[in-house]
C-alpha cells in the first residue's frame, strides 16, 4: 500500500545562529529520505513568506547536491532569512484573517507539514497555528525545531546553537584574557555578553576559568543575581591585590536589585514587536564607574553580533546536533505529532542525547534561567556543575569549514521573489 | 676552529597580536640552532624586564620541548609580556641613566644579541639602543623584528601579525553580512575596525566585498580619506535603492577634512545612570547620525581586542612567515648586522618573500598608509589591486590548533620573578 504524501514548509524565525543552517540542513535531509513528503517548500523569512507567498523549493533545490548542502549546514545566518512576527492571539476573530491567509496558503501548496525553526517567540508562532487548525478543518502537523543561543528553552537540555555560541566565547574570551595580560599597568577589561533573562552565555565565558588559573575571565556576572555596583567595585580591588590586569564578563541582561537594567539608560527605550527593550550598555556604564572610582585603565566592549554568526567555530556536538533536531521533526511530524517542539533529553551517565517530543504549550513564551547550583555563592563566577553541563556541548576541536580566498565558504539561498518586501 | 658563544636577549613590546609568539618561537629556534648562542634570555615585559632584571632562560625552557614550543607559537598574546616604554634621547646626557642600566645588564648577563620584537614605537628602542652602544665601548647586535597587526611599518612588503588579524576581520565581517541579511526590515550595521593613522585593516574587513555579490560590507572609510557625514548617508540611502541590510566598515581612525577624529567629534548627548558622560568611538557617531537622519534600525560595535588576539583564525602563512622572520633575525645577528629591521620584499610573479635587513634608523617612527590605487574612487572600497595583495596572506584554512576542554590549548610562561611590578 503507497502512502499518501503531502507537501511541507519549513521557516525559520528569531534571531540566527550558527547551527540554525545545519537544523535546516536536517529537515531537508529528513524530508529528502522521507515517503510521505513529496516536496519541502523553504518560506523566506518565517511566515513572511508564507504571508507573501514568498518560497522555494528545497528538495528540487537540494535533491543530489550533497556537498552544497553540507555547506548550508556551515554557514550562519538563517539562509531563508528570518522574521519577528508576533500573530493575533487564536480566539481573536476580529483578527483572524492572517489565520485565513496562511491557512489558504498551506491549502494552495497542499501542506501537511510544518516546521519551524526558532527560540522562545517562535514556539508562541507553532502554539498559535496548531490552535488555530481546528477552525479551517484541516489536518496538519505543527513542529517547533529549537534554535537559540540564548539556550532558555523550557523542556529541553539544551538548544541548538548554545553549544557554538558557548564555544566561541569560552574561546574568545581566554584569547581576550591572553592579550590583556602582557602589561604590567592596571587594568579592567569589561566584555558584554548576550543574555537578556538568562546567564547561559555569561556561563560560557566563566567556563575557561575553571580549567586552570589565569584562562578566563576573573569574574561573571548574571542576570539570574541583582548587580551591586558596590560588590562589583569590592571584587576587582580584590583581584588587583593578586595582579595587575582584571578581567570581567557580563550578561546585557544584569539589573540592580530594584530590577533596573544596568544598561538600560544607554539605550532610547525602544522596543522590538514582542515588547523586549533593546539593550546593551551595562558594560559601558561600568567602565564608566570603575573609571571614576578606581582611575585606572578601563575598557569595555561587546561580542555583539559575532557571537551568533561565528560560524568558523562551530561546536562538532552542536552541528550533529542540529541535524538530528531537524531530521527528528520530520520524523515526529510523520508519527502523527503535533503542537510539539523536538526537546533533548541528558542521560544521566556518560554524555547522551535522546530526542523527545514535548507539548509546545508548556513551552512557549517561558523562559529557563540558570538553576541556582551554576552560579557561585557570591553570584560572581560559575560551579564545577555548571563548568560539567557546558564541557560536552563545546569539546573537540572546531568543525571542518571549507575556506574560499582565505575565508569561510557560504551557502547562499537567493530569493528570486518579486514579492519580497524592500 | 670553535666560535666564541654569547648570550641574546629576546623582547616583546607595543600590542599583542595572534602571531608575535610565533615569531619568539623562531627566535628560540634560531637560538637553540645556533653555534654562536649560548642562552637566550626572555625579557619579560620588554625593556621593563631589562631594567628590572626580570628575565627567564628561554634555551633552557624550550630545549627538547619541541610541541611546546610549537604551542608557544600557536599562543596568542605576548607570551613574556609587552611594555610601552619610550626610551630618551640618546645624546640627552641628563637622561642616560636609563642606558646605564641597561648596558650594565646586557654585560652582566654576557649579551651580545639584542632582538625586539614590535612595532613603530618598539622599533625607535632598537634605533636608539644601536646608537647608544657607542658609548659604552661594546659590541652587540641590535635587530628589530617586525610585528603589529596594523601593518603600518615602512621598509616591509607587510607585517607578520597582520595576515592572521586581516583573515579574522574578513572572515568575521563576512559572517556578520550572512548574520545581518536576515531581515526584512531596511537597517544599518557599523562595525569599527583597528586602525588609528592606517587603513590596512579595513582594508581587510572590505576584501570579502570583493569575492561575489553579497559576502563583504557594502562600504568602507579608510583614514587615508577625509570623511564626510553626507556622502556617508548618501552611500547608505544608494545602498537602500537595492536591499535592506547595509553594512559598513570604518577605520577607528577617520577624521573629518579639518583633520579632527569623527570618534572625538561628539559625545552622544547622554548620560549614565551615575551622570557620566559617554565618549563615542566613531561607529557610534555614525549610528547616532544614521538614526537621526534615516530613522531606520541601526548598530553599530567595535571589533575591539579580538582583532589582535583571535589565534583560534591564525593564517597558515602568516605563521610560517612570523617564525621565519624570528629565524632569520638570529640569522642576521650572527651575520654582523646591527641596528636593523628584519624586512620582507614580495616577488614579482607568483607569491614569494625574501627577508632582508634594513637600517632602522629609515624606517623607525614612520607610518605605511594605504597606497592610493589601494582605495576606489569613491573612498568608500577597495581596489583589485588591494584585494590581490591580501589575498596571499590570509589564504587557505587556519591554522590547525590544539584545544583542551573544548577551547584553543595556550603556552603559558610564568614570570616568577619577584622584582615585576604589581
Amino acid at each position: 500500500m503507497s502512502e499518501v504524501k503531502y507537501n511541507a514548509i519549513v521557516g525559520q524565525s528569531g534571531g540566527p545562529t550558527s547551527a540554525i543552517n545545519a537544523t535546516l540542513e536536517g529537515v531537508i535531509r529528513g524530508a529528502l529520505d522521507s515517503c510521505r513528503i513529496s516536496s519541502l517548500y523553504g518560506a523566506f523569512n518565517g511566515v513572511e513568506g508564507m504571508l507573501n507567498d514568498s518560497i522555494c523549493n528545497l528538495t528540487d533545490l537540494f535533491v543530489d547536491r550533497d556537498d552544497e548542502l553540507e555547506l548550508l549546514g556551515k554557514t550562519p545566518g538563517a539562509a531563508l532569512g528570518s522574521c519577528r512576527i508576533r500573530l493575533p492571539d487564536v480566539d481573536d476573530v476580529q483578527r483572524r484573517e492572517v489565520y485565513d491567509t496562511l491557512f489558504a496558503f498551506f491549502k494552495k501548496h497542499d501542506i501537511k507539514y510544518f516546521f519551524y525553526i526558532g527560540g522562545n517567540d517562535s514556539m508562541d508562532t507553532v502554539m498559535k497555528l496548531s490552535r488555530a487548525m481546528k477552525y479551517y478543518g484541516v489536518d496538519m502537523r505543527f513542529i517547533g525545531v529549537p534554535k537559540t543561543i540564548d539556550n532558555d528553552l523550557c523542556g529541553t537540555d539544551h538548544t541548538p546553537g548554545f553549544g557554538s555560541a558557548a564555544k566561541y566565547i569560552a574561546s574568545t574570551i581566554s584569547e581576550i584574557v591572553r592579550d590583556c595580560s602582557v602589561y604590567t599597568v592596571r587594568s579592567v577589561t569589561i566584555v558584554e555578553i548576550m543574555g537578556r533573562d538568562a546567564g547561559w552565555l555569561t556561563a560560557a565565558a566563566a567556563y575557561p576559568s575553571l580549567i586552570e588559573n589565569g584562562r578566563g575571565p576573573d569574574y561573571a556576572y548574571f542576570p539570574e543575581r541583582p548587580f551591586s555596583i558596590d560588590d562589583f567595585i569590592s571584587d576587582i580591588k580584590s583581584a588587583f591585590k593578586r595582579k595587575t590586569s582584571v578581567v570581567v564578563a557580563l550578561s546585557e541582561g544584569i539589573r540592580f536589585s530594584n530590577g533596573r537594567y544596568v544598561g538600560e539608560s544607554a539605550q532610547s527605550g525602544a522596543a522590538d514587536v514582542f515588547g523586549h527593550k533593546y539593550l546593551s550598555g551595562a558594560a559601558k556604564v561600568l567602565e564608566n564607574e570603575v573609571r571614576a572610582r578606581l582611575g585606572c585603565k578601563v575598557r569595555s566592549f561587546d561580542l555583539s553580533l559575532t557571537q551568533r554568526c561565528a560560524g568558523h567555530m562551530m561546536s562538532e556536538r552542536d552541528r550533529t546536533e542540529s541535524i538530528c533536531v531537524g531530521r527528528e521533526a520530520v520524523s515526529f511530524a510523520e508519527n502523527g505529532e503535533n503542537g510539539v517542539l523536538v526537546c533533548c533529553e541528558r542521560s544521566s551517565g556518560p554524555y547522551g542525547i535522546t530526542f523527545v517530543p514535548k507539548d509546545i504549550e508548556a513551552i512557549a513564551n517561558r523562559v529557563k534561567r540558570l538553576p541556582d547550583n551554576f552560579i557561585n555563592k557570591n553570584g560572581n563566577g560559575i560551579t564545577t556543575e555548571c563548568f560539567e553541563y557546558i564541557r560536552p556541548l563545546i569539546e573537540g576541536r572546531s568543525v571542518d569549514i571549507p575556506y574560499e580566498n582565505g575565508i569561510p565558504k557560504h551557502c547562499i539561498i537567493k530569493n528570486t521573489n518579486k514579492s519580497r518586501q524592500i
